[in-house]
């Protein structure tokens, strides 16, 4: 998605070769009108593929998916990373390690918003090791309920994130493809 | 806002006198094209008011807070709650007590992305207590920035949230308000 490249090399940085920071326009300031163009792309690479629910981390990733879903016409769940007053029920939950935040959450969702005749989009800010899929796909799987396929606003492709769910098996749709952040240049994947 | 009285009636569940839990739209489903229309109608009352920046937090708010910014063509800026490995600047911080999750967060700002120019519009889902709200106006204040108002989704306008607002001179706008949970029931305030 050429926009979104741009956005990248424009307002992105480098933190090192493995952080991409995107604060100015995805995981802290959001740029509404790219997210809804994101959204818009996201439902059109699965148009027709029987998608009835979004499912998405969050923080970041609520933006895109809401897009998406707004689109798309279908209900975005976020799984939480923090317990709640109000989120009482026997949860469905996962662990995620956050590279990022070096911290290990456990990640809920509430079973009674994902049920077994769900056909599910996953969608999510970023995608590297992959240990946030990964959880969300265990959740899904709880639930009895079948994955569409993954939607990822940004992929670190240096990472095994990729790969594993290649082998997996799933079908991955990435806006932008991250090669290499070597030398602080971003060099994407065609 | 009728539609979303309606929906408050319809899926919103009353856990006590105090906690109205509205997962099913809100605060873990959420329902985008419910979130367009909260969005365009915080722009149709905060039309013309100058309003430059968005400033919402983590995680709930997100959803409308970014449907307001497409309409109004400003940027969003989500407060948060974690420290993360991206977030590294000197960060403009207030401390919020949560009584839905029982923990006091340090939620934070970077200032790369709100400076003195800015006149900005608060948007959250809930406001009771108005703690979530106060962190805000203190983070916004210390940037040096203007207020435009707050935007809230729903009011529990039985707690001295509002009101402290009110006295502040502060504008609120509330797009359902809640006048008690008493016995189980939803009771708005026009």
């Amino acid at each position: 998605m050429l926009a979104l490249q741009e956005k990248i090399r424009e307002e992105g940085i480098v933190l090192s070769e493995q952080v991409l920071k995107v604060d100015a326009f995805l995981n802290h300031q959001i740029d509404p009108a790219l997210m809804q163009a994101i959204g818009d792309e996201f439902a059109r690479r699965f148009e027709g593929q029987g998608v009835t629910k979004i499912v998405t981390l969050e923080a970041s990733g609520i933006a895109p998916a809401v897009m998406a879903g707004l689109k798309m016409n279908v209900p975005v769940i976020f799984a939480r990373k923090h317990a709640s007053l109000t989120l009482t029920e026997n949860l469905l939950t996962a662990e995620v390690y956050s590279f990022t935040k070096q911290v290990s959450n456990k990640v809920a969702v509430s079973p009674r918003h994902l049920a077994a005749h769900d056909h599910v989009l996953i969608i999510d800010d970023f995608l590297a090791n992959g240990r946030a899929a990964q959880a969300l796909i265990s959740i899904i799987q709880q639930a009895g309920a079948s994955i569409a396929g993954l939607g990822i606003v940004i992929e670190k492709s240096f990472q095994s994130g990729r790969a594993e769910l290649d082998a997996q098996g799933y079908r991955v749709e990435s806006l932008a493809r991250v090669g290499s952040l070597a030398g602080g240049k971003v060099e994407f994947i065609e």
